[in-house]
């Protein structure tokens, strides 16, 4: 006997060509949320999304005001009271995107080739916060109905770490209340290995400022006698790590919860192939902390990364200045317990410590993000993984996420209700890279998946 | 007896203002070497300026051709085969300026406060070369005749290291061909204090590139077993120095010829006050190599310094990447002995020896210049000294300088006469810094001790 599910997977599979070109009328909208030259952008996408909810039929459509960049939400309640009502959160802003960082095409004019589609945001996330808004309308347009509720939650600061989004759940803990949130934000290592994140890691985000002279001097006229703030910060940030590529900064590894040796054995199971890892990263060589598995590495370990550093001249040609300041931005990844604001004190204390008195330094907070961890056994997460072997097609894994979405800890916290992080996205979409891209099969997959899973959580 | 020097000096004086009207045209002319975006402005720097020497009844004025900016050149040989030449070099070419440095004025539009004049290349070179050409038209509008015969040379490249000057001169020594050359590119403590500089470094000038993922990765997925490309450059540059503040280039120091007490002791009565030093800068604390003074660290011992750096992201807000990529600028300024191009193989070798195999280096050379030292007794100096104390009204000291005029060396050595280092600049007009300025007064008396050197290298 068809279900209902059916009619909107076939609408789904038929309205594919409609579906890419409106994701690609989003993704020529440059939502960069951490510029403020772009908040116009970031209003006109926020506009086309609600523009697009309500000619679905939801209810409620509305912009909603934040300190920052606004809250675009929507709902469709007609499933009852006696269903479920599942909460799909997304973000509609991205990263900066430049020519000269090497995209082969404008990233804010998507570009299908090979099945993909290149521009910045077509992965993280508007792709995959467009596969719930699709799977959402197939079913209204086939059935004029869902087998559950649903709430659309899209936020604009995402990538900024959403200094906005807790205060505007606390406020609207009513207008949001689901019985499971569902996040699209991640990604699997290939197309048929589907995975499911319990884990994400969380973030603290800082910039180093170090001043010395009061303008650029003269390298000839006043070098050596003046400590270059160039070799300051080199000499501060060289002291952030130990010799074993470790994180230097005392206390910083306090609280992390250790990995089980059940947890180890299972993720052994799914280590990167270092030949591929190089692969797609280009390095020649794997880096880190030796007494972890590539994987833990970069998902169950926290790290410390230089995102950012400028001094004096970078040019064409020479300029023989000694530089009158220097600056970095610094970030870490944190799991387990790790706490961000703890940390930021731990390493601005640190950097505090070992300046010398030749020069100052400023250490300043950007953003934060708590890590988060969820039992795997669930009944959402065990729908989730059926929803995959039906709509995907594959068994997914459940595994531990790199990334930081910061407002997953706090939506489990506020909300007290399981948040599934049904990713697909591929590890290789380069997001946050020049030539991101979004596999079009991916996003074919996913609406299917997400039509499924709506089924699957009416049936708990 | 009133000597033709006599009415050359009332001249300038009657003239000033209209010589500082002409300064301000060069200055307006942002004629920066290193960028190839200017080099319409080079050449019209370059126009002007044989225009100028044109009207002012000078002969064989041309814009000559190099393998990269063009020389400007003019003599007037009026004196007599009888009386010495002399040569008269400078340079019209400036360093970078941008509003976003910190000027206070547009650095293209000369701004006349105090007593100063405001502007990129005010004292660094235009304002300087200057002062000869208004000596020689002194000279000429009163007495139809000067005391020796000139030739100018203003080159175009000083600020990238000149690297097409010592072919030129090479293919043109019969034309340069002098008994003595003056060079004003220089400058002095205070007013009431001028130099003749003996010494000057030279320069080693090199970029460093370290390449590691072959794109920028997202932080959150490959952080953790990626060499983070900025990590690495802070790695490599913390092992240029030690930590007593040398420089840490095995053999870099080998060559350097030891100060004697004698010239210690010289230097040690002409010290910088560690307030007067700091206040001139902006530093909180002097900083480098205890071992020696101040003016020895800045004058009369090599240095290294960071001139620019870059990675990653730079802009506002946070970004989650291992950047693809990091660079810095590195120059050394050298003394004595110390080749510049066996210093770079040093410098090299080090940075190669110590990059890890996690990531690619890649230093270049970008350009070099030889140290360069006289002696004080020849006649030629000592008609310099005589010269300040008529016209500047105070005797020099003899002192070394920490800045590179690359071809000072090169003249010396080719041409076999000795350079006269006259700076008519202070050490606080800020030269290669924003805000760049040159006192009207120094203009002046700079005017007025070229005119008298003049007479006084007539009599030698």
């Amino acid at each position: 006997m068809p279900t209902l599910s059916d009619a909107a997977r076939e609408y789904a599979r038929a309205h594919n060509d409609q579906f890419v070109n409106e994701l690609c009328e989003m993704l020529r909208i440059p939502s960069l949320s951490g510029d403020p030259a772009h908040k116009g952008d970031i209003q006109r996408m926020a506009e086309w999304l609600e523009q697009h909810l309500r000619a679905l039929g939801l209810q409620n459509v509305a912009i909603m005001p934040t300190a920052g960049h606004p809250v675009v939400y929507g709902e469709w309640l007609g499933a009852g009271a006696d269903k479920p009502t599942v909460l799909v959160y997304g973000h509609y802003d991205v990263v900066p995107a430049l020519m000269e960082d090497g995209w082969n095409t404008n990233p804010f004019e998507p570009t299908i080739k090979d099945g993909r589609i290149f521009a910045r945001g077509a992965t993280d996330d508007k792709g995959q916060l467009f596969i719930h808004v699709k799977a959402l309308e197939s079913y209204l347009k086939t059935n004029g109905s869902a087998p559950v509720n649903v709430k659309v939650f899209l936020e604009g600061e995402e990538e900024i770490s959403s200094p906005n989004l807790v205060p505007f759940i606390k406020e609207h803990l009513d207008l949001l209340r689901a019985e499971v949130c569902i996040i699209s934000d991640t990604s699997m290592r290939a197309i048929d290995e589907p995975a499911i994140l319990h884990s994400l890691r969380g973030m603290t985000y800082l910039e180093i400022h170090v001043d010395g002279p009061k303008e650029d001097l003269h390298s000839g006229l006043w070098g050596g006698a003046v400590h270059n703030p160039a070799l300051a910060l080199v000499e501060i940030l060289g002291k952030l790590y130990n010799a074993d590529n470790t994180i230097a900064v005392p206390g910083f590894y306090d609280d992390v919860v250790p990995l089980t040796d059940e947890e180890r054995a299972m993720i052994a199971k799914t280590d990167l192939a270092p030949e591929q890892f190089k692969q797609s990263t280009g390095i020649s060589e794997i880096w880190g902390d030796l007494e972890y598995l590539i994987r833990e590495r970069i998902s169950a370990r926290p790290t410390l990364d230089i995102n950012g550093l400028w001094s004096g001249w970078a040019g064409p040609g020479p300029k023989t200045i000694i530089p009158a300041k220097a600056g970095a931005k610094v970030s870490s990844r944190l799991v387990g317990n790790q706490d961000p604001h703890k940390i930021f004190e731990q390493i601005k204390t640190l950097i505090e410590s070992i300046t010398p008195s030749t020069v100052q330094v400023n250490v300043e907070l950007l953003t934060t993000g708590n890590p988060a961890l969820f039992p795997i056994d669930s009944p959402a997460m065990q729908a989730a993984s059926r929803a995959y072997e039906k709509g995907w097609g594959v068994k997914p894994i459940f595994t531990r996420g790199g990334g930081s979405i910061p407002v997953v800890a706090e939506i489990a916290k506020m909300m007290n209700i399981p948040v599934v992080l049904m990713g697909f996205g591929l590890d290789d979409d380069g997001l946050h890279s020049p030539n991101e891209k979004y596999s079009i099969e991916m996003f074919q997959r996913g609406i299917q998946t997400a039509i499924v899973y709506l089924e699957e959580l009416a049936n708990l």
